[in-house]
């Protein structure tokens, strides 16, 4: 069965483990947090611990509780981060707390957040530190990577390193730590779970970068605008990189387009498209998709390395996904 | 030393480790954490768990990350909880997300939860997971209690025994969840732990049928209006006890003025007199002061039957200080 088939399989199966590791919860906890659960997403958390599970002959039936306690904490994440970003629409229905209310948000989510944590470190006492040590350093990290993503905003200038750095954290590390837990979960030695960590980070890393980039130069997706990085002056690596590369006049012109905010229709479409151009002028646009694939490379280097009995086509078809943009 | 010297101790110990544990955080980050950590308290959770310890010989080194960690959770919860209640000032001093935003109180304290339960679980292997499993079930049962609290608001009545169970849960079991802390990481047997655990939690309940108590019959203080929870409806033990033990005529004023939200000052002071004289008549009053000796009575029980061959005044001092509400 290929991934996206699998993934398929997941709701329904989650759906059990829910109502099973929630049943004792007030009804009005309950209902947001099955909500937040129930509203969609493509389960890329959960298949690749599943996955890298298998790698070392683990079974479904040995991970599943993690995997879905990723996926919940996944989801926590998201609760917090739109009530945050005052965003009212999520995988296409209003979000958790634009359905239940400010309080229920940041309360269901706090729920959600510690209960995440119980299902992740599991009930295996031969490995639960291990798994709890992951998963808190993790969601540190997200949180830290949060934190940096804020101030880019009010930062006059970002570095590349500072940037990839912040999506390694608010992206990459949740994928890298998935999929270390399906492998601490099979038993596999130390260097298996570094590499399948580096793997995880590296591709989360090509991922941030390829999305950043379809942002402005992708094709116009469902509610998906082109050119909103660019209008909220969101410093990503076509930003930085154009920055550093582009002539003194055309650097010049991007650092004032990047220090307006637009009040038409008409200047949103010139803005947007004046700074593309210099994007693509500069080189920025070529260079961002080489460090993609250069950061996608390193990543599947890390997973050839990996010594393993069993295929890994499956977590490298997920890694095309990914880098498909289809997180 | 008695425990309030030792507790103006505590500030200054804390403010070390805190600079410790959070030499690496965003700078944004650090500074509604350290803000929410200096705003003072009285630090009866931690003093709880350090002498808990100290029943079966423990130090105060052995114990005093895990006692700062848990009182970053309680101070996670306040931050949480000031949002949720739109709280401007806490301790005297606004609160977090007044000072901060909205988005920083909601991110500030997310990081807290996390890096509380990596303190509260601490280093050491032997009791890792017996202490995760305490906090993180410990964790849940204040998110349901907090539940159960919202939702109390619009119910229409509530019987004594979920009231019991709602302010167990909110307030009573962090209480007894730092004793059974200490009581851990010293090493004692499970009975003692229990009991223990048991202490802190009637103890609890003692203290916050005092606190409600005092809420409508107690003297004018600092910040503290007397009749707050009469004029916001609340369902605490006066009302649920009062509700039953009342003649028909008052039960059905009582209720009548439970469905009413005052307008006026006037109003205001009429109604708490006359939901005091209510309170009163219907033996309430007296019911609620037996309940609360009665918790207390059978908590100190529990601290009696804990065997240790070190002195418990420090502890019994701190349940006297509780219940004469100084929490």
């Amino acid at each position: 069965m290929n991934p996206m088939e699998y993934a398929k399989q997941l709701p329904e199966l989650f759906k059990k483990l829910h109502q099973d590791f929630f049943k004792d919860t007030p009804d009005n906890l309950y209902q947001p947090v099955a909500y937040a659960m129930q509203s969609g997403g493509k389960y890329i958390r959960p298949l690749l611990m599943i996955y890298a599970n298998e790698l070392f002959g683990g079974k479904q039936e040995d991970v599943v509780c993690n995997a879905y306690g990723i996926e919940l904490f996944h989801n926590f994440t998201l609760v917090h981060d739109d009530i945050m970003d005052h965003a009212a629409i999520r995988r296409g229905k209003p979000t958790v707390f634009k359905k239940f209310g400010l309080n229920a948000g940041i309360l269901s989510g706090d729920f959600m957040f510690i209960k995440s944590l119980q299902l992740c470190v599991g009930s295996d006492s031969q490995y639960r530190m291990e798994l709890f040590d992951l998963i808190s350093k993790t969601a540190i990290e997200i949180h830290e990577g949060q934190q940096m993503d804020v101030d880019f905003e009010s930062q006059d200038m970002v570095s590349e390193e500072e940037y990839i750095q912040m999506i390694c954290y608010k992206t990459a590390v949740l994928l890298a730590c998935s999929l270390q837990m399906g492998a601490i979960i099979a038993g596999t030695s130390k260097k298996n779970q570094e590499l399948l960590y580096e793997f995880g980070r590296l591709i989360g890393i090509a991922f941030q970068i390829q999305d950043d980039y379809l942002d402005s130069f992708g094709d116009q997706q469902v509610g998906k605008r082109i050119g909103g990085d660019i209008l909220n002056n969101k410093k990503t690596l076509l930003y930085i990189s154009s920055a550093k590369l582009a002539s003194s006049d055309d650097r010049v012109k991007l650092i004032e387009w990047y220090q307006q905010q637009t009040s038409s229709e008409d200047d949103e479409i010139t803005k947007i498209s004046e700074v593309k151009e210099i994007f693509t002028r500069s080189g920025a646009k070529e260079y961002c998709k080489d460090q993609m694939n250069k950061y996608l490379q390193a990543g599947l280097d890390c997973l050839h390395k990996v010594e393993s009995d069993y295929s890994k086509s499956k977590l490298l078809s997920i890694a095309d996904l990914i880098t498909k943009r289809e997180l």
